[in-house]
């Protein structure tokens, strides 16, 4: 027999019994029945219970075991009473009838309990995380990544992409946030950075021919702590692609994440094909480019029915409404509830009407409503009996903000909004510019080496706010994927997309110098995005807190307690590497994106 | 028809003529035969021929076009003549009639070719790699890696273990290499360091309960360049296991790499089971314990047969014979050469005898054996006619590392190499410790945290220098692939092995704390190992230059020649990470493994 173990403890059934077996676990709990010693014996498969009876030996050990203790034990599978089968565990027909113990390694007392959740606190838990880790939730978590990523690799291979790991010791990159900077021994004075993200190296293995790409890529931050980002380093899906369009993009992507909701989802549906949804009509229909399409309702414009309206608070103003069906049984508490969160979201209060049996509207502004606003709203919205509308009123932005939110905490609060689905969507036609309110200086809206829509031609004879870029978002649930882009591949057109946001052709040529000189012999046309993978994984498990399915992430404040890093280092050490420790002021860096 | 291709330049065949394609892909060669110009057209997938007649627009487009430009071409598949057939390309029985040309990316002039190898030095080609990694070796060989590093996760998975990734930014390890260092901004005067191994994670893993891991595993070490391994960092394939003994590691590792090494060893076979060669036999009989088993020549300990001999150069001196048959057709040039050899391996010399037709012994020392060694020898070395025996005197270290690159040499010159073999080997058995020669001093020979076979109970009865560790190798061909061993979990027997080796408590309590902890809350058996990906791939690829199977490696001087990496940082940027540059003498720091 093996050394350890014959079975593991998850397996052992029915048709096992009379079966001799030797199984190795921890000791996950104990109860003493009148000297008869019953216990849950656990592993990475499963629970098994085990039982001791009174004066033997096996019951002599197993009583003093404190918990989580590692133990192999001997015995013989038997059936259990049918009043002591257990539906909820695999192994709940059967128990081991135990006849030898060795213990492999004892554990002392534990910091916080495993087999309960005691609400022990989370630094706790990271400083012990071995332990926290055995925790049922922790396991199912970091189980659920690993099998997603193993999917997310066989689906991208299968679909004709080809894993190709990107260096993580390089060169600044200028993707906007902070680099973290590693002092180079052999090269004095100088410094590596880690890769925020191998943009500019899978941009590389587009030019040099290798067609379709992906990494299940480390990229690293130094930014402060957010709920949905570890601080220090996070995984991204990074795909690239040569000789396509957007459409070719999508196509790969939408299918991968239409399975991998499917599979690891819990059964939540996912809706496919996911819709294209402009920039332009997401703010206006939604509120926000990171809409969350689970609620079931949608913003109209209609600035245009109070233009030249005596109704002072609309007139003249960016007016959205809300239309809200159904909600003929909701108390007046439904609407002033919704006000004060309009109210928390930085408005100034919340107008509203609701359609009576009779179709007449009632509410604080109705009696501001002329004959006519209501005629035409009625058609617009399509108001019937039952139906509600907010307002909001203000400038394009302001208004986007306030009532994005109001409509998915109204679809929240009034039956509308879905939960037991995954719905993804596009953004897609990002301006490629903006003005900038104060300066009225042209800039680079998002991604200035995005391909723009219609090209040299577009650039050279467009309003440049009117120039759309192949760039894209991938949405789901209201949460933002990732962004992506058909790039910018021909050195002509970069430099006449930089000239319009004010850069000369020498300070293109100096800041993006290495992407402008590969572009120069024969880049094809490409393409890619890079979905975060931390996010994927944090939506299928229905986890708020990244952290909760990291198997060893850093705490808020950028420290690991278990291993004790950062830490401090021998002067000797740094002198080494050419540096020394500076205790001046520090006087941050001002960080913007490179545009 | 898509804006781009219709098919890639690798797919069309005989059965596709005259159909009308469009394709994409790189100017890879021109010919121009009497005004009609013959083009290869290259991407990703393959070569395909594109013909364009005189007086063409597009003959016009494609004439003036620079090699490596990017162009999409629409035509009509036709079939070559018979004389014009190319068996060698799997697009060579069709061409395309090229009807219309449009230029994606245009090239300038090339730093070096790139479908011929015009013998460009390396710092040239890591230059401008993008255009290295579009030649044919080196896209093959990246493609290999890519291949290769798809299957072993396949395949780990399919063997029940879990991927996990461990942490990036992380705490100084134990490991007797330089670390890398990272300055924290947010925790001033502390610095990260980048793992050399995730050792202590993966056991961290074992402790947390989750079975079998496996990563690819980014490490990195601030080591001067070798040709086995990139300066900074390395892939290794990190395995780890609970509840098992030595040959429960062995079982699947060998299978994969059986499984792998078949699959994309190019037609090499694989030899297997491998063989379990105990350390003390291997030093023995191959006189190294990364033996390269396609040599098929033992050494033999002859220093007995020597004791109380006249013959001065071996008496009470270490003996070991290297028997070689067949070499009754050698030239006196052999023994010759194999001298010359091994005086660059630092002996004094090389004696040798040969059996001639009768038996009787010739060659430089046949008179200083007397006829009972003759005898002797003949039987122990089972000589017969044709076959020569080569001897190396001295101490056993000298003689194993002399003699062992002899049996080598001599097997590649006698024919008895098999070149097209895989012959893979595991090590077992090291020793746990050994006596320093100078001062006497007992201390650990490898890996400090093994288990040591027999446990507490050989630790607190056996002499030391007998003590063996559950700890391995595993060689291919002469290549060590790795170390691993069955850890040490229990406190206990680890102080006791610390205190062999003269460590005290106090000392291990505070060097190990981290892991020390960890064993105290139930850890279970466990044991792994950790194959380097690169020296696998390198092995797969044969390719003697690690750098030849990495898509973007640093140099030998630890740079990145495409992204200018490492360069210097501004000063406020240092500041920030609380450091400054230190330019006086860079006193080097003593590493040393920790043991």
């Amino acid at each position: 027999m093996h050394r350890y173990r014959s079975h593991t403890c998850g397996e052992l059934r029915a048709s096992d019994v009379g079966t001799d077996v030797r199984l190795s676990g921890w000791l996950h709990n104990r109860r003493d029945l009148g000297g008869i010693l019953f216990i849950d014996l656990r592993d990475h498969y499963g629970l098994v219970q085990l039982v001791a009876r009174p004066g033997t030996p096996a019951n002599e050990a197993l009583s003093h075991l404190t918990k989580e203790s590692v133990v192999r034990v001997d015995g013989r599978v038997s059936a259990r009473g049918a009043e002591n089968v257990n539906p909820e565990l695999p192994t709940g027909e059967i128990e081991i009838e135990v006849t030898g113990v060795e213990v492999l390694g004892s554990s002392g007392q534990l910091p916080f309990t495993i087999n309960t959740d005691d609400g022990v606190n989370e630094e706790r838990r990271l400083e012990y995380r071995f332990l926290d880790l055995r925790r049922e939730r922790m396991h199912r978590n970091i189980m659920l990544r690993t099998a997603v990523i193993a999917a997310i690799r066989q689906k991208m291979t299968a679909l004709g992409f080809n894993e190709m790991a990107t260096p993580i010791l390089t060169a600044a990159s200028p993707e906007g946030a902070r680099d973290f900077l590693v002092p180079s021994r052999l090269n004095p004075g100088k410094f590596y950075a880690l890769p925020q993200a191998p943009q500019q190296f899978k941009q590389l293995l587009m030019i040099a021919g290798f067609d379709r790409y992906f990494q299940i890529a480390p990229c690293f931050r130094d930014e402060d702590a957010r709920a949905d980002r570890s601080p220090g380093e996070f995984y991204q899906l990074d795909v690239e692609m040569s000789f396509v369009e957007q459409e070719d993009v999508f196509r790969p992507v939408e299918r991968l994440m239409t399975e991998l909701f499917e599979e690891f989802g819990g059964g939540r549906h996912v809706t496919s094909p996911f819709p294209r949804i402009p920039f332009r009509e997401a703010m206006l229909t939604y509120g926000s480019d990171k809409p969350d399409l689970r609620a079931r309702l949608e913003l109209v414009d209609i600035s245009d029915v109070f233009e030249g309206s005596g109704f002072k608070a609309f007139a003249g103003r960016h007016v959205r409404a809300l239309p809200v069906p159904s909600v003929q049984d909701q108390p007046r508490k439904f609407f002033d509830q919704l006000g004060e969160y309009a109210v928390e979201q930085g408005a100034k209060g919340l107008a509203w009407v609701r359609v009576g049996d009779d179709g007449a509207l009632s509410g604080p502004i109705a009696k501001f409503l002329t004959q006519e606003n209501v005629g035409v709203l009625t058609e617009r919205l399509a108001l019937k009996p039952g139906h509600a509308v907010f307002f909001g009123a203000g400038d394009f932005d302001e208004v986007s903000k306030i009532m994005g939110a109001v409509r998915v905490e109204a679809a929240r609060r009034s039956g509308h909004f879905e939960e037991d689905v995954f719905r993804f969507c596009w953004i897609v036609d990002f301006p490629m510019y903006e003005k900038d309110p104060e300066t009225g200086r042209i800039d680079f809206s998002h991604n200035p080496f995005s391909m723009p829509q219609g090209g040299l031609e577009a650039l050279r004879t467009q309003d440049p706010l009117d120039i759309l870029g192949w760039q894209y978002d991938i949405v789901c649930n209201g949460v933002e994927l990732s962004s992506g882009a058909i790039r910018n591949h021909r050195p002509d057109i970069m430099f006449k997309a930089f000239e319009i946001a004010g850069y000369d052709r020498e300070t293109v040529e100096r800041e993006f110098s290495g992407m402008l000189r590969a572009f120069q012999y024969g880049a094809p046309p490409h393409g890619g995005i890079a979905p975060g993978v931390d996010r994927i994984v944090m939506l299928l498990a229905d986890e708020p807190n990244i952290r909760e399915t990291i198997a060893f992430p850093l705490n808020q404040n950028a420290q690991d307690l278990l291993m004790g890093a950062p830490a401090e280092v021998e002067d000797a050490r740094l002198k080494e590497l050419h540096i020394g420790l500076y205790k001046g002021p520090a006087k941050p860096t001002p960080y913007k994106p490179t545009t």
